[in-house]
């Protein structure tokens, strides 16, 4: 009895400690090494990362009859400078997902990759990593992340957000029917925090998209795969579609194969419409082939590929990568890449890049 | 000793290495739900939640002789964006305490709810959960967390600070003696960030708090509970008080009754004294009936409450909602509240509110 | 099959579980008092630290043949508001590096103390705890963390960052030789966010280091340290160099000596050429001498130490302390000092200040 008002007392402060505690797993990536990129605004050698630097906390609870209940929160860090990514993205820039899975797939909420992103990493020879050898944010976004207002999957979210993420948002992944598996996502009218007006097809006086618009529209992100049984070769396919709160359009198709199981075989093609808010050159292509091919403890990246928006100048990337396995959890890796573009700034115009990359990578 | 001189050049890198781990405990929780409310400036579907979404670390050691050594370090956030909970607010918004449990009681210094906010949750049907169907955070609180600068919990906090925590302050908890305990928390007089002046019974040219003001007087939040002994039927009521920076007062009473076990019947009245910082209409009373009501894997609540404040309208709330277990750390909920009010916003003045909430709450 | 597609769909989702779950560690210190500090410009009784409170994940993985990955994420924070250490920090400002070790020694990179602070700090009574009793912060860095831009070890970085650690860098820790150790630290010439130019040797107009500059010469931070062998009695003595991104150098010197194990003496001899940002007045000089004394579960901290800056009058500091622990991990402690100082203000000049501290440390 005594016991109990104490209790009730003390719930406020350890609230959470009547249930049963969960196998929370803590987990992430440290990614840091040096760099050089030339013909940039800062060519100098720096410090950077290669791929995302992750602390995570993921859990399973297991409801009964097949039922159980997931969630995900994953703060993205600088391993440079010790800074949330990109100084001011979400604490939770990874994701920030609950939800529950059974027999009739999995239902998420919260804010995450969009399907398409989630799926298309798995299609390309850098597994998505967000460095300049790899060709997921600049080249197979065709478009996303540059400098264009309203161009990214999160047009009114805060200025730097990234560009290949829905907040608030819902995810549904059916089961995996003969091979065949269908990702669908579909993100809230909300505004997420535009501080700047996106112009758009309006005017300065009066914007598309003013600072605290919503969407229009319901964004949404759909990808379908289907990956062919048996082992070798092995093969896969994937096409997927989106459309962000700024009704920008997305399509994507690509394809894996596996003639033996130390070579796999990549290729993309894309295509971004941005007719609802640019009045011309609303189009932007892009593709990419790639390899990867395992070594002993060693892999091999190589990928090209090309991104040609209307009425510009093509980016054409070629790059290649050595990844040296430490351990399941641990490598060094080295990246050197070239990168032809139209424009870096007002003053490098029409240029090539150069960039080297040297780091380790650990998971934990 | 070589490995000694190793030892201290990694000091720096591995403090608190050499002490003995303890078993942080890690645990949280995550709600995400679909949410609409009418008649606000946005009342869109929206994706939100309905309780404190928390990323917490806590952890206790047994220092012999009854004696404890315990801490809390709770993050808060939004499910739906991966933010920090209301995007600015302190990291371990939740709480920051440290302190020590022993027969004499519990003492605790940092930052948290206030002793008369961490004992009132116990006695509102939504459990104290700050969403538009539960009563604590505008019906209870009598005027906190409204508009007016100067009448939460934190009034020389940073803008947005929620309303019901000290900043550095002391808590401490009585043993419970024959069903009593008394919670008694005092704060420091130091400015906590206030970077708008408060002009309450000033000017605008002479502020009756100015950018960096301390307090005239020091905060405390004292809260007195007493819990009947036996089971069925059971009672508990509570008595508080509480005192902010700006020396606003805040009186509450509460009690609740379980003539059942599976049945909790709740009152509630308070009354707010602004009258330091308000020349006129410097009062608000409330009052709240409510209920919780199991049945099998279900639970059903709840309450309706009125908010008075001095020469305004009064605000009216009603509410019902219905959490589906689907184990002791998940739930599945439904809310259906009616919310009138004198003044949403200059373009919506005295109306109703409907609101709407759908969502899983998953403890971990 | 089946399971591989809906793996490969939710990989996005979980990336990192495909890895072996390594055993991270999350530690910490909640460090809470009472403080009070006469003739500063708010010497009411506040709320404080005496040390800094972290939150901390790290890891080693074995890799086999005597290497080892590791990595440290470290969250510094606020006890009493909750916030991030100094409200503006990097989220893990105590550190963020990775690397491996070996028989060659131990190499990381990212964002930590230097090698001369992360070394120094065993030869301070305080333990290099940054209060105002302690010598590690005002006297030992001479100069460091005073108000001059340009002066602290991370002077391109946001304005607030502290003043003893460098962002963008790489350390390497020397295996042990017969007593001896080198601790070598460089960083990249990046600016880290330096948003108010600083005017050095040029002018308002024309600043030494404009908004954005990069470092003229790359900063380095080294540290010898030898430690006799034997253990009573026991010696150890530093020597070690660093010089800054905006080129100010700081040279120091150390022992310690313990002629029984409950008693350690301390000396300390410091200096900085600020010459590369100032025209005149650009050394400071500074020594500190100290003890601990362990009695029963109890330990006596004193200290005195001057700074002498050119041309301005000397800071004077004498401090004793004294720590009850009530367990290997957690303790009560008490400090006194008292500071002479040229400016406080320009309302305070030429005062002393009297400090007081209760409180309580724990780790956790």
């Amino acid at each position: 009895m005594k016991k109990s008002l104490l209790a009730l007392a003390l719930m406020g402060a350890f609230s959470g400690a009547a249930f049963a505690q969960s196998s929370v797993t803590v987990y992430g990536t440290l990614d840091a090494g040096i760099t050089k990129t030339t013909h940039t605004t800062n060519s100098a050698i720096q410090e950077g990362k290669r791929d995302n630097n992750k602390l995570g906390f993921r859990g399973v609870e297991d409801l009964g009859s097949g039922l159980k209940a997931l969630f995900h929160l994953e703060i993205r860090f600088e391993s440079d400078t010790g800074t949330i990514e990109g100084v001011s993205r979400p604490l939770f820039q990874g994701q920030s997902r609950v939800g529950l899975q059974g027999g009739f797939g999995t239902i998420r909420a919260g804010r995450a990759l969009t399907s398409l992103q989630e799926t298309s990493t798995q299609f390309e020879p850098w597994s998505g990593m967000p460095n300049q050898a790899g060709f997921q944010t600049d080249i197979m976004v065709t478009g996303y992340r540059t400098a264009l207002a309203g161009s990214g999957s999160d047009p009114l979210g805060v200025a730097g957000n990234s560009g290949n993420r829905f907040a608030n948002a819902i995810w549904y992944n059916t089961p995996v029917w003969n091979g065949f598996q269908l990702n669908v996502n579909v993100g809230s009218k909300e505004n997420n925090g535009l501080s700047t007006a996106i112009v758009g097809r309006g005017t300065v006086a009066a914007p598309q998209y003013p600072v605290g618009a919503m969407a229009g529209a319901y964004p949404y992100s759909v990808s379908a795969t289907y990956m062919a049984p048996g082992t070798t070769p092995a093969w896969a396919v994937y096409a997927g579609t989106e459309r962000n709160a700024t009704e920008v359009k997305w399509h994507s198709i690509g394809a894996y194969y596996r003639p033996i199981p130390e070579l796999k075989l990549m290729a993309n093609y894309g295509k971004q419409d941005l007719g609802h808010i640019l009045a011309a050159n609303d189009g932007i292509t892009s593709w990419m082939v790639g390899a990867n091919y395992n070594v002993g403890p060693g892999k091999f990246l190589i990928g090209y590929g090309q991104k040609d928006p209307d009425g510009q100048l093509k980016t054409r990337q070629f790059s290649v990568g050595y990844e040296y396995n430490l351990s399941p959890r641990t490598y060094l890796y080295l990246d050197l890449s070239q990168k032809k573009l139209p424009l870096v700034s007002t003053a490098i115009v029409d240029t090539s890049q150069n960039h080297y990359a040297l780091g380790i990578h650990h998971n934990f």
